[in-house]
């Protein structure tokens, strides 16, 4: 942390301040130029409350040269985490490959989603039942009836599942989900943030549409600090001015977040676009980044799904583009995304 | 709402696809040209759904032309809503002045800021007793304590509160407070709207840091549509990609919020700008700009405030921008905003 | 200029690295952590080439402290500018309204509108020539032409012109224009900057879409460089996700410009919202905030301009919004538009 | 184009208003319900003036159905437009790998990178003579010296050559530059765009900080309509409020560009991070996007580069890439990047 002291600040208080800090076991170097005087602080910085000082008078400015996270943070854990749910693994070499509809409206439709997406090489199951809406006036989901339905799924099919929780009183019903999803607005719910830090479940946690990395990092770092270190990053797009697709899908978060984290990283095309024909080279695109896994919608009759339509696949295109994703990883990666394969080598 | 049909559109299915409109009780259109045909639907569209006809092979494009929100839309509702807590009143030419630390810290200090803000001219004490903190490691809150702390605050100067909520579990510790904050990270929090929705009390309700006004609008609608009338706005900054503020402060959805709604609109310069030598300046301009109320964060002793310290004004300061504020609204507007002044026209 | 170097960085490359600094004349203090190292650049920075030293492999991080720019610093130039074009003086107390249509169209619009803006208390006419337009299908302005009725409209009512130049080329044009505007898109474009620097004659320079308050004063800083001092800046609002207002207008950027620079700041509320409805609560709201002018457009025949005709007032209602504006500076600021005034206290 | 009527709009000015759009000879067709009345026009719409439309007192509002740009339009010109400079062709199929310094520095350099970058693959050679710098105190450019020193490093390697026009003033020295590339901060520079659209060269237009994709095209078009059809796009980032790269990459830029239009889209991975590490995971995402091509900074020595050095790939680093993506492209497309293949075929 380096601290830029006005001119002329008053000695007895540059004093007072210096004290003050170095009860939080960080070292100060002061560096004194013509004109400016700056306090350099070395050492864990991580509790000194930097917005404290700044609103000091003797204080002009105030930058964190360290990262204000510890447990998210690579240069303190240098190996990948592998999250697992069942025999799906996501991160360390490998590849998640979920999908499913955007919501769970018959057990019908969600068994056959299940089917055709394991078929063509899934290694997990998505679906809404507490769906957050814009409108009042639109389907809000099944909710705990959609929970069953997706664990029915699951037994099915063998897939693991992967569901939204929107609030703290919705916990007693995931009890038997494998993967709990963070929706991006509520990546800084934090009262939910901490409870999830107290589960010992894979949480999947997508960035708000407004968030930087950093606060995204921030946020998996409420829940690593409650104990939990299974966390999936999950990037689903940004909004900008742009208008031609519903979000702007961010891919340098994924070699960004490799460098700062060791938490996997997967990404959301069909969010991000809004739009099934963008879907394919999108989630191509982010296979090539070096994303760990993908997260896309597919449904069974996109026209009459009960939400999101535009954005999914059938599961003919699903197929298609699972094919290349897995051709492009094994030729150019040399890796391949079938947990099984990866385990005999 | 006009839907724009692909060229060579099968017939049957758009035959299809009217007659399924139809049954939304709303009138069709037809517009056929060389290149185009276009479906006009008149009537009540608000439940007509969007996406899934957006999602048809036969649809090239559909826009909404009308307002997606009706509990909140001034068109159905032309009279100003007041809303009112205890004797202070905001909105319909009322001027709510809400002002207060960032967090309760002490019973002295609350109680201490409290006469200082109603003797400057405050209508309503703020102070945050849940504090929704990026990082895991910075304070928290005191919590129901501080809760307790604020109605300590108003039993001793008549003042009502203003406290935020971060979960539903929290709800029963808000039952004697006034009024319920919604933070900018909440706003889509739509099970807690729904909820709030079937209370009486009055809703302050902060727009998102990157939400539209219409996204605020159907936030509101959530609340509205529950029954509950009592709902402020409050607008406290968007991100943008300008840094030398924490916020970029959208003044102009004051007037674009009193021309799409009823509901009263207020400011928060203190957070949009997140330093004290801005807040003046933002204050005076968003009272130009015709809100309805101000909420200003004011604090003892700023350089040793637990959150938010930089942006607080002290108590004099408060005070003097009281002074400047009143005399703007008299002299300009012919209003004050002093209630019992306003009861005696 | 603080720079944290790497972990383990080489030492010889680190000794290598602060004698090139030290030839650009600034002092380096090295604070040596258990895990940092960070030198501490003192002195005038402004030289240093940070993307260089960023790039270096002993680097980990490189934060500049101070501004990058000079001339346009209050820090170095404490007093207010005043920029005067024949009897207009903006800046320093000095309050410019700045009235006229977006585009001129006719030379008895241009002398009719002069007309209206004086006898309501404009301080200068603005009138476009030259258009920059979206779509090369859309009416591009009079050009020369345009200018020459801009000229006739001063001879007739005194009033200073403002108009834009689009490219160097069309400098010889100007020569009798008294401020010569830059627009927004080319608040970037630094060969005419530079060229713009070499005259001895007021410039208005709008902020771009999308730049910070920083490159605005950078931009603003190629035209001081080059020994004209008579700058003045403008905000027209800035490019977010809101689609509400045409842009989003940044009017705190009043107070930080304030801070930051001693040149005039003035602001458009037309351009940036973009609707003639919300012009008078805006440039009431600028006002508040402490602008230096205002720039506003005025049209004797909105519904029929030939370019931006929805965000135009029309001379009556400009009349209005002017005596509104001068009450409110009289009262609360006991300040004056009028320059006859000031120079007679 | 549709246009909503204000509810009981006068009778005399809506047939007024409809006699007066039907002179651009467009269909209207009139939708009358309850509450709301609908014009919709169908035919040629590109020349009727939306703005002075929005701005009648009788309408509520006007959107646009249609693409406002036409010669630039996939649906008036369905096949893909190839772009040749020597014998290197950018879209169709055809690949660009356009690489080069961000400046160039000495003849040495510039014909050392030309034949290192030739030699892993590149098909044209980039390089800056005139360079946009934010601050004055900058370096500027070689300019004129910089344009000769390029050709020079064409003579000796056979690589057309790419380099960035400042000012139309300029153009003098462009004659025999192969690819004249117009800058992100002159996407708007109409002017500039205007007497490009009369030469017969190749045109890089870069898509500005801060412009929808809908603007980008329209500058394109201001090209195309003057003739000039050989136009080639490039993504390099957009201004957002993320700031772990310099700008947030928009891949899905270049699915949607394929949609709208015929023009080939090449991708700046280096000006969008502005870190050499990100480079090559978001050149191969690029690549994986379908992008046409890709432009990418090497300098033979980035640590000492005048400019940009940060983001710039050795030649080895670049060569690595370089056989990635083509072994990318032949396994997964089937698609090879060398011309000479694609004509045999």
């Amino acid at each position: 942390m380096i601290i830029k002291l006005r001119q002329n600040a008053d000695k007895a208080q540059v004093e007072h301040l210096t004290h003050w800090i170095q009860e939080y076991g960080v070292e100060i170097h002061t560096v004194t130029g013509k004109m400016d005087t700056i306090l350099g602080l070395v050492g864990d910085t991580s509790r000194v409350p930097l917005e404290r000082i700044q609103s000091l008078e003797i204080v002009e400015d105030v930058k964190r040269i360290q990262e204000p996270y510890k447990n998210a943070n690579r240069k303190f854990h240098p190996d990948d985490t592998v999250v697992q749910a069942e025999e799906a693994r996501i991160g360390g070499g490998h590849f998640g490959l979920i999908a499913g509809p955007c919501s769970v409206e018959t057990e019908e439709q969600i068994i056959q989603v299940a089917r055709n997406v394991k078929a063509a090489g899934a290694t997990m199951l998505r679906g809404g039942a507490f769906k957050p809406r814009t409108s009042p006036y639109s389907f809000q989901g099944l909710r705990g009836k959609g929970v069953r339905m997706l664990l029915n799924a699951k037994e099915e099919t063998g897939l693991p599942i992967v569901t939204e929780i929107m609030d703290l009183s919705q916990l007693p019903l995931f009890e038997e989900v494998d993967v709990i999803q963070v929706g991006a607005r509520n990546m800084q719910n934090f009262e939910l943030l901490k409870e999830l830090g107290h589960l010992r479940k894979p949480i999947l946690l997508k960035r708000g549409l407004a968030n930087t990395l950093e606060e995204l990092l921030m946020s998996a770092e409420y829940i690593l600090a409650g104990g939990n270190e299974q966390v999936i990053l999950c990037e689903r797009g940004i909004r900008t001015f742009e208008t031609a697709t519903r979000n702007t899908l961010d891919l340098s978060a994924v070699p960004v977040l490799h460098q700062l984290t060791h938490l996997p990283v997967v990404v959301d095309p069909s969010h991000a676009t809004g739009k099934a024909a963008l879907v394919p080279s999108m989630a191509l695109a982010a296979t090539a980044a070096g994303a760990d896994g993908l997260m896309i919608e597919v449904h069974n009759d996109p026209a009459h799904a009960l939400c999101d339509g535009p954005q999914s696949l059938t599961p003919d295109a699903f197929a298609d583009l699972s094919r290349r994703i897995f051709t492009f990883r094994e030729t150019l990666c040399g890796l391949s995304s079938q947990p099984e394969k990866e385990e005999a080598e």
